[in-house]
């Protein structure tokens, strides 16, 4: 094969940065189907090698210098994950004046250096990447920034911290207090040993911050939005919210005002609708409806955080920046052959919900469960409706997992029936993961 | 200033095309600034210019042949808006064929001849955009491509036509009979004179198609898959349901099977729990959850159709498009002073929930309101739970439209006075368009 091969350096071996590595891995054969480039992480630099980490060290890869990644001139690509804003803005500025591609998902730099960091890179002519900034594996970042390219983005409104969503889902659903909340969050990993970022709004802020100077050109320095977090939020403001017909989020706003042509950006806990769609973005999924002037409402949810959604991005980064430095291909379809043939629906397997018209008699309902019976599928739950007319009568039955073949013939046997008026209805019931 | 100018042949000027036109003119400003393009539609193809239009055919633009786009060395993009399957077919092929990027709507044509084009596109090293080709404005089409480049798509489970949406969810919320829905649906502009091709599932189906490709690098034949409208569906099935704790929608479903690597296309009406987000789509409104090895489960809502949303996808593949033709610019961040000012948090306007703990004695909650009246603030309504510790009482009051920094300074005024025990909780009501 005569794929190119893009070099990769790795900055930064943490939860992201190992997930990355692996996952790279893991689909490398459909990322080379797919990208029509070899994806190679050449190098990782690490502080500490000898640190004890879940994912080990790949061995022969690592350095503790990054510049032994700035400077090794086959390295084409640079994926930031060491965090903090000093060493990690030296890092992206060396990298983009070595002519190198920057992939990064360091949302306190971008918030609070990215103003120099893209100068450096439009002085440098090489892109900056940071789809997993902002909500981990929610693709927000490109959906503002390429689809939806033509809006004027009248508001974003984001649920966009997965630690503040699930102790506020805790705290209404199973009434906790909010230290009780915190603590089942830090338990469960969700939450940092020092949740202050997480907790005061802070890294909501972040993301706003970047948010919005994808939507408006420009950078709004962090001392001019308005941050408040959740810690005043008690259980009984949640349940007098909901009494009320709401429910509590912590948002990130931000808006245009169409008259005057300001933007606001803000951080904080929220009343909105309990029927709106952003109430039912529970636990630590993330979520951000865009509106635009042209498309409307659009949604966008997903993992917030978390080891793999967050590699998602960042994979969808340097796959990116393999295009940008190899611009072979282009928005067709990358025809490959890795899956397998297309299922007969005849095999396809369910639950399904079967509603039948039959007489109105005693014994009705054994005929219908005894062709059912020899037919091999089972019956989860019947319901038979007291409305009808005089003679025929509704009855639903709820169907056992079975191909489509072999309801499909029992359907035909039913309708057989003499006792059955008319064909019955047979609906999928979807299994959802 | 020196923005490159791409020239634009459009063909069509239906419903869309002239969304697309109408929407290029409007935004024209902020799309230069943002791709560093000047985007011209130089010509317009239609087959009768005297027709008459809700919207204006521009003067001097138009021609009825479609050979004077495909014939002008200038136009750079074709922009396919003439829907069926048999001159479109002729016409992509003859863009690519002459050097031009094609950007099309037309899901008929890929999912029933996309093997044939995407060849002709892959031999003539150019490229065919067709985000508007799924579910309107929703940027389904660059999430699977592009953005989740990385995973293995376990599943897509859409609700991806509107109209079988709009009538399903009459039925189960106004009771209606499915043919009165589908006459609302029709009367309000939603469902076509002849909507066979929405309640039979085809155009769901269409859709799965391109969806399936997308996923898994392969076109599936249309008759190898399963296709079922909701015309069978009746009003007490959704009632049934209901019942069960599930909703009746209509779905697109595409599945690999991890153990044989088959795959699974079907389109049905379909059971999902009524908790489920899917669920909560309603009316006109679509939305597509994807499944990925590495992400999770993501989900895209939004406009399915219409003018405007689906001229914002169009619009989208034009710039796509354009930063091929003129890889000048890249993944970083436009930035321009289209906008103005940021609005400090004080001039920030809003509903409020004021939950304020204060000694349980008569005349407390009217100097609660003498303070906020005398900031000129409004109250919606007030709750004073019955349960309360023996001296303290939660009052909460929903307060009118005020700006925060009013509303913050009679915080202060109301902490201040005696019967109030600890600072009040102050939190925003949201008002989500």
């Amino acid at each position: 094969m005569s794929e190119p091969t893009l070099k990769i350096g790795l900055a930064g071996f943490g939860n992201v940065g190992a997930g990355v590595f692996k996952n790279l891995e893991k689909n490398r054969h459909l990322l080379r189907e797919r990208t029509g480039c070899v994806l190679e992480i050449k190098r990782i630099a690490v502080r500490d090698p000898s640190r004890e980490r879940s994912f080990p060290l790949p061995p022969g890869l690592v350095t503790t210098e990054l510049s032994d990644l700035v400077d090794d001139p086959e390295i084409s690509i640079i994926v930031e994950l060491i965090g903090g804003t000093d060493r990690a803005f030296d890092l992206v500025k060396a990298s983009l004046e070595s002519g190198k591609a920057v992939v990064t998902g360091n949302k306190a730099l971008l918030a609070e250096r990215g103003h120099e960091l893209f100068a450096i890179a439009e002085a440098n002519g090489r892109p900056i990447h940071y789809e997993a900034a902002v909500a981990g594996g929610i693709p927000i970042i490109k959906a503002v920034q390429e689809s939806l390219i033509g809006n004027h983005i009248q508001s974003v409104v984001g649920i966009i911290n997965g630690t503040c969503n699930y102790i506020l889902t805790r705290m209404s659903e199973a009434g906790l207090s909010y230290s009780d909340a915190l603590g089942e969050a830090q338990q469960l990993g969700y939450a940092e040993a020092d949740p202050a970022l997480d907790v005061n709004g802070w890294d909501a802020a972040h993301k706003a911050i970047i948010l919005a100077s994808l939507s408006y050109g420009r950078w709004v320095p962090c001392e001019k939005i308005h941050v408040e977090g959740i810690e005043s939020v008690r259980t009984e403001d949640i349940t007098f919210a909901a009494k009320l017909g709401y429910a509590i989020k912590l948002l990130g706003v931000i808006q245009l005002h169409d008259e005057s042509g300001s933007i606001e950006v803000r951080v904080q806990p929220s009343l909105i609708p309990a029927n709106h769609i952003l109430a039912s973005v529970k636990g630590v999924y993330n979520a951000i409806m865009v509106r635009g002037d042209i498309v409307g409402n659009t949604l966008f949810y997903g993992s917030g955080a978390g080891q793999d959604p967050t590699s998602s991005s960042v994979i969808a980064d340097i796959a990116d920046a393999a295009m940008w430095t190899q611009p072979t291909r282009g928005a067709g379809l990358a025809t490959h052959s890795l899956y397998g043939e297309t299922l007969p629906i005849s095999e396809s397997v369910s639950k399904y919900y079967l509603r039948v018209e039959a007489e109105d008699r005693p014994g009705v309902l054994a005929r219908i469960a005894t062709v059912l019976g020899e037919f091999g599928i089972g019956i989860l739950s019947v319901i038979q409706p007291e409305d009808h007319d005089e003679k025929y009568a509704a009855i639903v039955l709820m169907l056992h997992y079975a191909p489509y073949g072999i309801v499909s013939d029992a359907l035909a046997a039913i309708s057989n029936l003499d006792c059955v008026r008319s064909r019955p209805v047979l609906l999928r019931v979807e299994d959802l993961k």
